[in-house]
This record gives C-alpha cells, sequence and structure tokens, in this order.
C-alpha cells in the first residue's frame, strides 16, 4: 500500500490522482490532501478519503473536519508516513515543499512543470546529495513520463529525446487568424483535459517549451538534443532515439490518469479497468510533422530562455503566468503573450548559478513588469 | 570484444551480421564461419575475416584455408571461444547446433525461425535447465527483437504482444488477383530485403504466422495474448501493452542490422554511422490496420497449427517449405501454397510432448506429403 500526500487535490491532475485512488483503492492511503482553491470540494475528498494531514490556502476557512490535522504543504511533504508525494499545484507554490521533500529522501510525483524550469539545477543538485533515505522525482507529465519508460531498462543515455506535441487547436494558424483568437477557443484543448493555464501554455506551445526545460533538468540531456514532433493525436507521448538509432516509443489514449498512475505503480504496474486501452480497429494512422518555430514563438522562447539558463527560466514563467491571466481576462490577445514574455525577458539582467532566493527574485521581477505591461 | 561464430554466413542475415561487424570492426572476433551454399562468397569471407574454424555443407569441395580448421556447426556452437552463436540458417539445418549451444551455455543470436517454430518447447525447456553458464536466445527477428527491447527493464509480463506484419506485397489484392500472382511480384517485398523463402513467406503472411508461434515461445505468451497488426511501412517493428494499458513500441528504417547489431550490443547498444536513421521530416504518418485473416490462410493455418501443438508445426514448416519451393519452381499457382499446407495438415496424425526424434519424423513426413502433391 502506497501512502500519499496530494499537493493540489483540487486541481485537474489532483482530482484525476484521486480517481486512479478511487479504482485501486487497495493500493493506497491517502495521508494528507493540499488545496489552495475550491473549498467545497476538497471538503468532499476530505470526507471521502480521510486524510491524516490538510491544508487548505486560505487559513481562515475553516474545514470541518475534527479528525484531520491542519498542516503546512512543508509538514505533509516531509511527515514520516508519506511514502510519495504528488506535486499536483500550480506555479512555484510547491517549491519549498518539494526542497524538504527532498532533503527527507521522499519519492515526489511531480507533475507541476514551473519548479523544474524555475530552478531545475537547484532541485536536481539536491536530488543527487546524499540524504538518510534517497529522494527520487517520478515525472507525470505524459511526455517525461513517456521517456521515463522507455528509458527503463537502458543503460545508456540515450542519443536524442523527441518530445511529440499536440501543435494545440491553432496548428496551423495564420499570424492574422491567431490575434483574433479568444480564450474560449484556446481552452477547448483537442486531446487533452487539463487545467486552464496548461491549456493556454498548450494553445501556445510555451507548454511544450516548459517541457523542453523540465527534459533536459529530468534526463540530463542537452538542449541540442532534444527535438520536438507534432502529433496531434497525442497517443505517441514521446520517444528516446538509442546510440545505435533505434527508437522507442509509449502510447496510450490522451488521459492523465496513465502516467500519474505509472508514477504511483513505478517500478510496477498496476491493471485498472477504468483506464481506456488503445484500440488498433480505430487508429488507421499516427500523424507526424516537424514543428515551425516561427509559428509558436513561445516555444522559441522557451527553448531560450532554458538555454541562457539562471534565472531566465524564472522570468519565462512569471511573465507568462500574468500574460496568460491577462488573455484569460480579455485584457490582452492571444498573440500579446508571446510579446509580452520576450519583452520582459529581454530587460532581464541575469543572475548565473542562481541561489533559490535569486530565482524568487526574478519572478517578483518578472511579475511586476508583467503588471505594468502597456501593448 | 565479442567472439562470434555465424552459421550460414552467406545467406541474408549472415551477409548483413557481417556487414555490422565490418562497421564496427573493433568489436568482434569472428571464431566461425558456416554456410551451405555460396562456395565463393564464403571463400571471400574467409580471406576477409579469417576465421579460426569453417563449415560448408559439401565437404568434397576444397575451401583453400590453410589458417582454417574444418569443423562442424555442432563444434562451433560449444567451442570454448565462441560468446555468441549467430543463427542465420534456414529451416532446421541449425536444429542441433542450437541444442548443443544451450547445453554449452552460449547466448544464441536467433535469426532463423523454424527451429523454435518446430521445437520450441523442447528448447526453451532446455534453455531453462541450469547449465554450467547460462545459456540466452536472444531475438535477431525484427518484431521479436522489438518486443525484447520493449520488455527490457519491465518486471512483469506485458497483457499482450502486438506483432506488426508489413502486409507484404499483396495487401488488399482479391482472392482471384492473388491466384495470378507470379514469383517475381512475390519477390518483391516492399519494405525488407531478405532472403527468397522469407520473402515469399511474408508474401503469404506465413512469416507471420510463423512469428507468432516463435514470440509464443519466446516471451511465454498465450496465442490470445498476440495480435497482429498490418503496418506496411515495417518501421514499427512490434508493440507491447503493458498491465496498466500503456503500450510501448520499438521503431527504425526497416533494416535487418538493427535486430542484428542489438542482439550482439545487448544489453549496451553501439554508435554506428552506417544505420540510417528515421527522418520525422519526411514521416508524415505511421498506417496501421487490422488484418483481415481470410485474405491470408497461411496466416490462419499457421496459428492454427501452433495452437494444436505437437508435431503440427514441424509439419507446417516442412509443408511450407516445399510448397514455396514448388512456388519458385512454378510448378504450382501463389494460391496453391496455403492449399498444400492445408491439406497436408489436415491429414497429420499429431504427437503430443513429442521429442526431437518426433519433430524430425513428422518434418520428413511433411516433406513426403508435400513432393506427392497433385493439385
Amino acid at each position: 500500500m502506497k501512502k500519499i500526500a496530494v499537493l493540489g487535490s483540487t486541481g485537474s491532475i489532483g482530482q484525476q490522482t484521486l480517481d486512479v485512488v478511487r479504482a485501486l483503492p487497495d493500493k493506497f492511503k491517502i495521508i494528507g490532501l493540499a488545496a489552495g482553491n475550491n473549498i467545497d470540494l476538497l471538503k468532499k475528498q476530505i470526507s471521502e478519503f480521510a486524510p491524516k494531514l490538510v491544508y487548505y490556502r486560505d487559513r481562515k476557512i475553516k474545514l470541518n473536519a475534527d479528525s484531520c490535522k491542519l498542516a503546512t504543504m512543508e509538514e505533509m511533504a516531509i511527515h514520516p508516513e508519506v511514502d510519495i508525494l504528488i506535486i499536483a499545484t500550480s506555479g512555484k507554490a510547491s517549491l519549498n515543499a518539494i526542497m524538504a521533500a527532498i532533503k527527507a529522501g521522499k519519492k515526489i510525483a511531480l507533475s507541476n512543470k514551473e519548479p523544474l524550469v524555475m530552478a531545475g539545477e537547484i532541485i536536481m543538485a539536491e536530488v543527487k546529495k546524499d540524504h538518510p533515505s534517497q529522494a527520487e522525482i517520478l515525472p507525470v507529465d505524459s511526455e517525461h513520463s513517456a521517456i521515463w519508460q522507455c528509458l527503463n531498462g537502458e543503460n545508456l543515455k540515450p542519443a536524442r529525446i523527441i518530445l511529440t506535441a499536440s501543435g494545440g487547436p491553432f496548428l496551423r494558424h495564420s499570424t492574422a487568424q491567431l490575434a483574433e483568437v479568444t480564450a474560449e477557443q484556446a481552452l477547448k484543448h483537442p486531446s487533452w483535459k487539463m487545467g486552464q493555464k496548461v491549456t493556454i501554455d498548450s494553445a501556445t506551445l510555451m507548454n511544450k517549451g516548459l517541457e523542453v526545460i523540465e527534459a533536459h533538468w529530468l534526463f540530463d540531456m542537452p538542449y541540442d538534443k532534444i527535438d520536438i514532433l507534432i502529433h496531434p493525436q497525442s497517443i505517441v507521448h514521446s520517444m528516446i532515439e538509442m546510440q545505435d538509432g533505434s527508437v522507442k516509443a509509449q502510447l496510450s489514449c490522451p488521459d492523465m490518469r496513465f502516467p500519474i498512475q505509472y508514477a504511483l505503480s513505478y517500478p510496477g504496474r498496476w491493471q485498472n479497468p477504468t483506464l481506456p486501452k488503445l484500440d488498433w480497429g480505430r487508429i488507421d494512422s499516427l500523424k507526424f510533422e516537424l514543428p515551425d518555430y516561427d509559428d509558436f514563438p513561445c516555444l522559441k522562447l522557451a527553448i531560450e530562455a532554458g538555454k541562457r539558463g539562471g534565472t531566465y527560466p524564472a522570468v519565462l514563467c512569471a511573465a507568462d503566468e500574468m500574460a496568460v491571466d491577462l488573455f484569460l481576462k480579455k485584457k490582452i490577445g492571444f498573440s500579446d503573450i508571446a510579446k509580452i514574455i520576450e519583452q520582459i525577458l529581454g530587460r532581464h539582467q541575469n543572475t548565473t548559478n542562481p541561489k533559490l532566493a535569486d530565482i524568487l527574485a526574478a519572478d517578483e521581477w518578472g511579475r511586476a513588469e508583467a503588471s505594468q505591461w502597456k501593448s
């Protein structure tokens, strides 16, 4: 039985994590649930899963859960009963909890991209340090889970990583068409069911750019050995090309419960009758195309920020989060997202080999810049 | 440095094995070369690779290779200097050498399907026995190599195996069209460069049926968990569906040097600049369709013979080898291949739990029956 704490239990990944727990109740014991939003859902989750520890961002709200103990996310992260910490929060909310969990030698199922994008060097260096027991980052993003599954059993670094990308809802849209895109259109992802921020990031391909940076840190791969391949059906979740030129791919229906469950079952696998199977009678072809980077400026900006390193990726995340928020509030157009990010990155004074404080300062700076943005 | 002996060095797989050796000369030392045909090529190979041991089927022919010692295939198979025995022969020629190599605890890179099809139960039982050092069968067929590569690192049996099949040159041909097929047409395989017998077996899909039986023995999978999926491009070489429903696939250009080299490099992988890389700029889609078993009677006959077990698969192989030979000699039509095999299997008196002698007797019987065939 795996004892888990879910940070971000009311978000999309948090809810799908609890779907997996619901389907396989014998496999899990929920030790902690933490949420930043949606108090009503958190209350329901508390009464269904009876966690030992709970956290809600707004401390003034009463949870009416007498059997639970209030705890911070950091306290959950290092709690002796927790085997696996699921990071399903957004932005930088879990950064401290992740650092604490690594020092406590926990397994961390990481769905949230920003921590590794912002502080990949610091996080991975901490993972490699000797701790009483060894921490592990278990990728939950479908692409990184695919790469991890394909690397399983290979004793050499791959020659290259091929991250597949659906291309989002605006593949092959012209610049003029993209300028007219509404939030409602951008929120309709053709293949994945995800949270709002990730869905917009998927439409701009910023999400794929963040994944490139994440893959760089998770798999210790240089940026020039991480390729992107557009695959609109989101069935092939990513591939690795090995030293001999042979390629391995992982496939499944586009359903986040696959990578969530794999991170929890690893190194085993569990039968889960609620997960959909690929039906080869209905897949007549798997389609691929090389990405046109000019169509997706956010992708280019993200990879560039990753290559520059230092505090650039933190500013990238901050500016993107602010810009997406402005777009969802209909204060800016879809094409303005990239423009805001590009301008702010252009003004940034980089700090190389940053400490966590430098990264948080860069994040603050990026947000302040974005809040003053005028088109 | 891997010390190898190649049985069948002048055939298609034998020659491609030596291409791999030629590309990576620091990795190999050729201890033995054995051939049944093409004495001129064998002489060239002897002068290029200077093996210690040589074998040619026709003992009366002088090899003019004073530095080499004449040896039988069984002697090569158990020679103390041989690390890996490559079985690139056809039919049952290597059956005794394989049994000897297993008892001597050798690694056996197996490209030749018939030994496992005919005597899979006996061979795999011998592999599982305790020998001074442990024998291993390393699959060289592209499909089985793909499955083996995908299974690498997985600690559970897969839920199912999906063998891909090109469908051969006559995919979607009508019964009337198939009856008119000539040997020249059947020898033009759309994606693979292979020997004549295998190419005809690919056209009838008998080859895929033999692979199903081979996969049954190699991976200890029941027949109802081995699926076939038509994939005319021969880029996805096979897939496994794991217990959680997630699927892993192995891909490469259709080139037998990939599975040959993997069997030799396993568990490592070697860079080989002479192997072609997949170019994703030129692959816009990977196509799949479920097979129509009625179009390919040989496929149905093979799977049926595999399920019945005993001496049926030996009779299947014998009848098929004879029928393909008759077809290549233009004595029968393409559609007659399946008819001959079906009739002979229908007349066969099965021996369950056969010994090797029973299997060889069934093979003889099948050949005798086929030689008397009248349409």
